[in-house]
């Protein structure tokens, strides 16, 4: 069977560097290292992707995907907003702050991105069943993303999620399993099952697919750069769950500068834990290179990942732009929630809680430059953790009868 | 103080024509009609709107908003995503379907369309706060995009409303004052308030801006008939609650007509009722021109409006298109989010359970027909209805321990 994934040409491990042919495989076989996505780039410019559509097909030539990609059923995430956060950046005494939304995508978080480029991969190697370990806002996004592509879906999760990301993976259709036990014990799990002949023929979107996946992020990277006007930002503070977003988000930025697409200037990347769930900060803060487990208590259950794969390639890249790694409390998370919405209008997840509250620690702590432009991501949306929002802000001001002496009282 | 609406001119009265300069009034003082926004458009051109912002500001100059509007904080809602839904096509018996899906929108619901145009006739009227009667989108719309805009927010709902409708309105600040009563209650309960000191300044964008809100409906057609590739759907079915985004979507088409933009092809509208509000089909199908009231009792809230304003504009177009106004019962809404959500991975509100369930009932009884292009709405989203989810469908399929013994023994 013959595989088109575009410009990528092989995979490569990130830790020896070992070739391997396209193929459903991540882990090395010599050292074991993450296998990633290897590219040989054509002659890729700003007007072929300014013409392309609005989604993140307009970067498929950066992408392991075949050029024909956004003639099939998907999903079709990305070119989500980035807001000028004007409220924001003066609340926080930043000049020039930008909100990426990814709020906006289809399910409503930014893994609609990763999932659809493993859509491609499970087409390209013939898989019938599109499957995931999740925190949930995957477990929405994959069952949604077969339902649309018509591949079947059983997608694994942690028993005790939200009840709103359970609804929304389960009303896809497909198989929803619930395990007992946390997303690592989760994710242990589906391993196991790829090497059975139960999961023959499955695409873990985040497991056997994960080297092609995981580029979806990158192109983060690309849209914040083309919607700033063809440039990087000068600090960007991003989530940290298993990490791999933010070393793809890097990635993208050094393609970029590779390809002529926009130019060298610095970058300082940020990443955001919750207190609960924070490896890789403490990791930061101990100056150590190695990340220590943990088990994970925190409200940002996006972020809940207590052995973050990527950790040790985090540290490397806010070690080497000058950025750090940082963590806020569950009551700083919904602080920050609350401060994001009423400023700008936008209902972020716990996720973007996080991130923003480590903007406000970072900007408080004078460890962000005020006149430097700042992006903040938000991965998620508001209404699939609900839970956050509880006591009297998830009550009306007041309840009245409907007449003016009764609405005079009440205010 | 002088205005800018850019390509509008004045007011005048649906009923009686008669004229009157841009304020925010909204009833006509001769007949008591309803007043809408009247314009004189310059040369639109499909280029013009093509090189414009992926948002309904590419419209700016078929809409009663200035120039520069793209330039000031605003939600920058629309160019939402027109599905192809190739699955749900096949599953309904109809060639070319698509899902024009306005959950993809800042807060979730079409609605930030009609609230963006307000915003800006608020700023041209000097009002410093953003008000509403809502049954619960339109709420957290209106919030959202007052603390966006810097204007203060008070809005008032049903006081039974879903928990994720009032969380969402309440995040983003202001005051959110439930009313013990209907949705027809709060309505005039509102009417009350702009003619009292206390309301005075304030902006209630569905009552004294409705001029300007409700022509933010237009903004769907231009968007369909653009996506389509600049041509009218042949079928098009639309969820009712005043009815006011049945008649502006009409009114949008015929605009595009008119400038040349697109041909001038005939198209059915059908409009769509949940059975526990139909008196806008109850009056379809009886021959009726008039509407009679009635006290809702359905889960889709957010068409729950009794007392349907356009009403009878609404039966008009119907029946002047070849159209129809059908009706869904509680259980067929949620079969139809169901078979939306697994069919093409949407998950709709339960309004959009209203429209693809009349759309299949409309195509199992024979009245749409199969080989025209057709597009369904879907307005609203799945995760702030989730009421609507219950039992074993908003659960797992499994809760199981993490081991393939357990795996094998579940599935």
């Amino acid at each position: 069977m013959s595989h088109d994934f575009g410009p990528a040409v092989g995979l490569s491990c990130r830790e020896c560097g070992a070739r391997y042919p396209l193929g459903p495989s991540f882990a090395c076989l010599e050292c074991f290292g993450p296998l990633e996505a290897a590219y040989e780039f054509g002659n890729v410019t700003r007007a072929d992707i300014e013409s392309g559509p609005a989604n993140i097909w307009r970067y498929r030539s950066l992408l392991p995907v075949p050029a024909d990609v956004a003639t099939k059923p998907n999903m079709n995430p990305g070119w989500t907003k980035l807001v000028k956060a004007g409220n924001l950046g003066q609340a926080l005494g930043i000049k020039s702050l930008y909100v990426k939304d990814d709020s906006g995508n289809p399910t409503h978080s930014f893994k609609d991105r990763v999932v659809a480029i493993a859509v491609e991969a499970a087409r390209n190697f013939g898989f019938h069943t599109l499957s995931c370990s999740s925190t949930g806002n995957l477990a929405g996004a994959v069952t949604a993303a077969a339902a649309r592509a018509g591949l079947d879906a059983c997608v694994f999760i942690p028993a005790n999620l939200e009840a709103a990301k359970i609804a929304m993976a389960r009303v896809f259709g497909g198989k929803l399993i619930g395990i007992d036990g946390t997303y690592d014990e989760v994710n242990r799990f589906c391993s196991e099952l790829i090497g059975d002949p139960l999961g023959d023929k499955w695409g873990f979107v985040n497991v056997n697919l994960r080297p092609y996946y995981a580029e979806g992020s990158k192109t983060l990277a690309y849209e914040i750069a083309e919607q700033l006007g063809w440039r990087l930002p000068e600090q960007i503070i991003i989530p940290i769950a298993s990490g791999s977003q933010l070393t793809k988000i890097d990635k993208g930025f050094k393609e970029l500068v590779a390809l002529g697409l926009v130019e060298d200037t610095p970058y300082k990347v940020f990443g955001a834990q919750a207190a609960g769930c924070s490896p890789v900060s403490t990791a930061f803060k101990a100056g150590h290179d190695v990340v220590q487990p943990v088990k994970p208590d925190t409200i940002a259950k996006s972020l809940a990942i207590g052995n973050p794969a990527d950790g040790p390639y985090v540290l490397d890249i806010a070690r080497r732009t000058g950025g750090a790694v940082e963590d806020v409390t569950d009551p700083e998370i919904v602080a920050a929630i609350k401060l994001l919405a009423s400023t700008e209008g936008i209902f972020a997840e716990t996720a973007g809680g996080v991130t923003v509250g480590v903007l406000k620690k970072l900007a408080e702590s004078g460890r962000l430059d005020p006149e430097a432009e700042t992006v903040v991501l938000n991965t998620g949306d508001g209404l699939k953790t609900l839970d956050a929002i509880t006591g009297d802000d998830a009550k009306p001001t007041a309840v009245i009868r409907p007449s003016l002496d009764a609405f005079r009282a009440a205010v």
